[in-house]
């Protein structure tokens, strides 16, 4: 026997108004009745493998020990199970990439098994439909004790399908440039205010001076912007865009009770261009900028 | 005393915009705190009884021992409790066919109560809220192990409302027809993918051959299309139409990571018409089809 | 130590597509993992405090014994705790004026703490995010049997910021007007079905003789329409407005399966005015009415 758990920390594409996620509950709840299933969100938009390894990514560290049930565009995936953490967690779902960045987070896959032994699995009246007959019964057995190499074929950790992490790119010093110095940036994240999560942490425009009270300008689409940067939202006069360094240590792109996305016409995905500002704070703006979407 | 039990899952039509479902699982927690309330949904459309019951029938046969609340459209419906499954069940809902296909799937009616023992609700403040001053406490009280016949008054199950649920009609070979062979069946569900479930069984087209690669002609509204008899909706081209035997074991209309609903103009409740397509699938229609709306 | 509690009721404007309502409940699992968090809702409007306020006070007496932790409009607003009834709970949330109503709901306010102990409080990556980093953990803390006062520092309860509970105002036999007699009402909050609560009890329009099947006259907006008192708006024919007292004890507009909210072109805080209507029901106005939006 091997460990046993107590949680189940559940995200997925599935929606609530069907009843696919209570009825994973229900599996669970029949088949390991002292476990707890705690969900994080289940209204990833259908298919975004990126939106849900990275809503995953950034919950994953205040996860309590147990397993970890993601299932976004499952389809006919082959379905894996990834340990990490010295075996203090399990991570279930499709092999497509989604579970990549939250296993990195907590320092990479220990075992990994691709989940094929049918004898763990629910028999369907009709199709499989792989939330209900093969990862909730999963995830039960493995809270019960149950060991990962009994559910399913080991494989090497190196052949479960690598996340897409996009990077920041500084163009800092690239020779002769009309761009002179920033970081080329994506939108992560749009949250349900509005605001708008960018793949920069503060290390990457510190080089520039980014105390609070200091400007940058922000390009996104056609729009040249200046934006404050605070330490809140709450800081920022009406209309003044902001950035801060939000809950992940990220930089943020945020207004006063309302949507920086819609001001600037952003959605996940997209491109912005990130620049040091002039120090006067007068709106003029020094660096050429230059529009990449 | 009764059976005691650990469960109550939870279907409705309460939304969770209020406060109505938190409160109902607030009153189960503070009368019997050893209880878990598993959410199926909450978001039937308001009033949809069909909808409501068919995704409960979906679900019952994954639900664990113990009590079901499932509340749509309750108005001023008189509540009742029916037991299953020699006990180890028990329905709650409103009296208006809701819980028939689910207590129907897992065996029918063994007692019948209507909730009328006013001494085992809350007393409310102003109107009766029924979720919460009648079903909430009667679930925890049948938690608690109060026996069924406590709780109000035997009736014959006969008299509970039965429910509607809709047939599939088969009009092969109805005397001279320009119809052909064939099914006219209905959408039951549209999940939030857009895949059309609908309510026909392998079994209902088994006699034309339906292996995976097979052809069938789907009429819905004005529009014939070609179907191709998949595994799995990532088998098919892109904007090809496929029919797939989903989880329920009913045929379900779906395209690849698309809407299958939008595609063919298809809501909840409307007729289409199934008939054998071409063997081959060069796409031309060699049946004739009615359009049946 | 103090009391230990085993329940978290929860309500937010977070909404459910973040993780953060996800990440909430997992620092509370994994630091007092016997605890059981309730959602009322995450769906009150972003920053909509009164929204939040009333929503809370409607379910404040049906709590279990515990916290409650209420999070609308969080900002940079300084996070409190309020103990009420005995200690039998604790409110935890933003000193904005939310907790207000449903403080003097369950009896007043007895201890008050500013939450600034920050060894208390979890360390961020990046900002602090208040949800996650600082009231997480001190209910979970609570929870565990930490007493208040270590949790922050001792307030005057008075100095917490008051709710603004809007009130009917009667005016009935004010000096000679052209108003007659009635209650200026505010639509207080809407379902989900369009259902319009407004803050009128039943008590308020008492001295008019308000049986079932008594006609009011409702002004909202620029209509004046009657309606029937019932005690269900099934009683109601299509089309026709019925009050009725709700499960809070306050007067709500309803139809009978369609939205009031919808026929009357109401919002949340809109102004009404209710008058006693003609006995004869023959629909004429014998009252005069005036606007007051």
């Amino acid at each position: 026997m091997g460990r046993q758990f107590d949680t189940i920390s559940f995200l997925s594409d599935l929606g609530v108004v069907d009843e696919h996620v209570g009825v994973v509950k229900s599996v669970v709840r029949d088949m390991a009745p002292h476990v707890q299933v705690i969900d994080l969100t289940h209204h990833i938009a259908p298919y975004d493998v990126r939106a849900g390894s990275l809503a995953l990514a950034r919950a994953v560290t205040y996860l309590p020990s147990g397993v970890v049930l993601a299932l976004v565009d499952v389809g006919d995936r082959r379905p894996v199970a990834v340990e990490v953490a010295g075996g203090k967690g399990v991570l279930l779902g499709p092999d497509n990439g989604l579970l990549a960045s939250a296993v990195a987070m907590v320092g990479g896959a220990e075992r990994a098994v691709v989940l094929d032994r049918e004898e763990f699995h629910l028999v369907s009246p009709g199709g499989t439909l792989a939330s209900r007959d093969v990862f909730a019964p999963v995830a039960a057995h493995l809270c019960n004790g149950t060991d990962l190499e009994e559910l399913g074929t080991i494989v090497d950790a190196a052949t479960i399908l690598p996340g897409v992490v996009p990077l920041a790119r500084d163009f800092s010093g690239v020779g002769s440039t009309d761009e002179g110095i920033g970081v080329h940036a994506e939108v992560l994240w749009i949250d349900h205010l509005g605001n708008c999560q960018l793949n920069i942490g503060l290390d990457d425009v510190a080089p520039w001076g980014v105390a609070e009270g200091t400007l940058l300008q922000v390009t996104a689409g056609d729009q040249t912007r200046s934006v404050l940067r605070v330490s809140s939202a709450a800081a920022l006069g009406p209309g003044a865009i902001g950035v801060l360094v939000d809950g992940s240590g990220l930089l943020t792109l945020v207004l006063d009770r309302r949507s920086a996305a819609d001001e600037l016409s952003l959605a996940a995905a997209d491109q912005v261009t990130v620049q040091p500002g002039t120090e006067s704070g007068n709106g003029a703006v020094s660096v050429p900028i230059n529009l990449r979407r």
